[in-house]
């Protein structure tokens, strides 16, 4: 049984719980937790719930470290230190650092001999290998990718944070044309507000400037004001009961063409429809989490993505299985 | 520059030549075939057709041979024999018997230090990928694979044999209602003839007998007996304007359920439009060459499958460009 920790406790954490579960090869070892451990409840029977900085005591009794933290300040600060005890990973996502949270990581791994795994999960992650596997058998072509139906914390937590606001919840949506002309192996060229568009559900305070309050929305430099947004007012009860979930999903889309005078389109299309993002994204991290094992097993060391982990080794089963069932 | 040699010289053989003038990595060397050399006039200039059992002498001018052959008879002789003076790559696709050929293969190549990879291109490959990484994140859940709308060689073989069929070209279609079902995330059970019509164009002899070739086709055993199967009638000239191409595509499909109550619905869709089926296995063929020349830079030998090559192998872009840009 490969022994899995968590560190942090959010809607990453609880989908991982949730993905240990279901997964016969891994068992919850222990939650590691910045806030007051008995303020947590977890749903895993026995498990012990703990400080953080008493992690590095249970360096010999987990196998692996299952970081769930923000992108912005946790994950790089978090992931490198845990990494000099742990063989960890982590789902770091803001796609312009990864090559520097990349570096700081394999250095903390490789000198104490652990291995590491960032960016697991969907976008990084399966996003990204079908982007990679299309583009190595399609070298002619170009990719595209498009994000939702589903809802972006990020943007929902900018509409929160204007004046006014109760809540909100900010939904990312492809634009249908666009979709289908990539789909047709048109390689169209796109702008920003040609491939998506952005729905905000929004609380506002009793009295409070609706005008004002869309006008801030649809303006918000880099979130909004590229996109063509629609922003419906509703009452808390009804956010409450329609958009309790976090869905999301997209596609990964590559067309190019084959044969010598290149006449043959080829499309490639990589489709996610998840009810709950955090739950997948959870899910790929403890696929993940067997690989790094298997890999460490086999003497590998520093950080690494699902770009260098043989698919086989994301597996449960024995290589024969997958020869005679799966191939 | 890798080199490439080709065994045999058919549709896949010449989807391979068009791939490799795509990848500035590859550099076609020679090609080999069993036939007179002279009658064939292959596309890229200056690159000889030997006789196979000449193939030998070539053992130090060729990174990897690429085997163009049929999985009923030609690979399982052919690939195990060449495995012992090449690193080779084959797209055997008998299904049902790929373990015993990955035995062969592994037990050839294994003797001689060479590195093998059968089973490449897209059915078995990349959909078999596909349905490894989706199982591997979703461990509860359920596969579908739907072929089509595209020609199947075989069946179109198939109907040709009949006594006063001149041509004949067989379409497999995906049933829409059961495809909708599955990407619905509702896991039906559904037979057969549930999730495939057949439909099949057919030339007859004049004055042959339609009627009796109609119930030959649909009632021909394994292939056709299972189906609801179409038959239409065209003329010689029609075959040649309208079914000249070998598209081909289809959907591997798996939904799964996450959460600890299994309550949220998680669907992966992989999906493949094609307007050319060879000359897409081809490109698959050309990226699997690729990481079997790094993998048996690094040592490795042995049989083989898209499973153990980590995906970033299988591209000509550098760790840091991926890392900046795809994942």
């Amino acid at each position: 049984m490969i022994q899995i920790a968590i560190a942090g406790y959010g809607n990453l954490a609880k989908g991982v719980e949730c993905a240990v579960r279901q997964n016969a090869d891994l068992e919850l070892a222990a939650v590691f937790t910045r806030r007051d451990p008995k303020s947590l409840t977890i749903r895993t029977p026995g498990v012990p719930v703990l400080p953080l900085q008493e992690a590095a005591g249970w360096k010999d009794k987990v196998d692996v470290m299952i970081i769930c933290g923000g992108s912005a300040t946790d994950l790089p600060k978090l992931t490198p230190a845990l990494a000099r005890d742990f063989n960890v990973i982590d789902s770091f996502d803001t796609h312009a650092h990864i090559p520097e949270h990349f570096r700081a990581v394999d250095e903390a791994a490789s000198a104490t001999g652990h291995i590491a795994f960032i960016s697991v999960g969907w976008d990084p992650g399966l996003f990204s290998l079908n982007r990679l596997y299309a583009s190595a058998v399609l070298p002619e072509g170009k990719d595209y990718t498009f994000w939702g139906k589903g809802v972006s914390q990020g943007h929902s937590d900018a509409v929160r944070r204007i004046a006014g606001v109760l809540d909100a919840r900010q939904y990312t949506i492809p634009v249908p044309e666009a979709l289908e002309r990539v789909r047709k192996g048109e390689n169209p060229s796109l702008s920003i507000r040609e491939k998506h568009t952005r729905l905000c559900y929004v609380v506002a305070e009793d009295g409070a400037d609706r005008a004002a309050i869309e006008t801030a929305i649809k303006t918000m430099p880099n979130y909004f004001d590229e996109y063509d947004t629609t922003v419906v007012f509703i009452t808390m009860e009804e956010m409450k009961r329609d958009h309790a979930g976090l869905p999301h999903g997209g596609s990964v889309i590559r067309s190019g063409v084959t044969g010598w005078d290149r006449t043959s389109t080829q499309t490639i299309e990589y489709k996610l429809t998840l009810d709950s993002n955090p739950e997948f994204t959870s899910s790929v991290l403890c696929a993940c989490a067997r690989a790094a094992m298997r890999m460490h097993g086999r003497g590998v060391t520093g950080c690494h993505t699902l770009f260098d982990a043989a698919p086989a080794d994301l597996s449960p089963l024995p290589r024969e299985e997958l020869l005679a069932h799966m191939l």
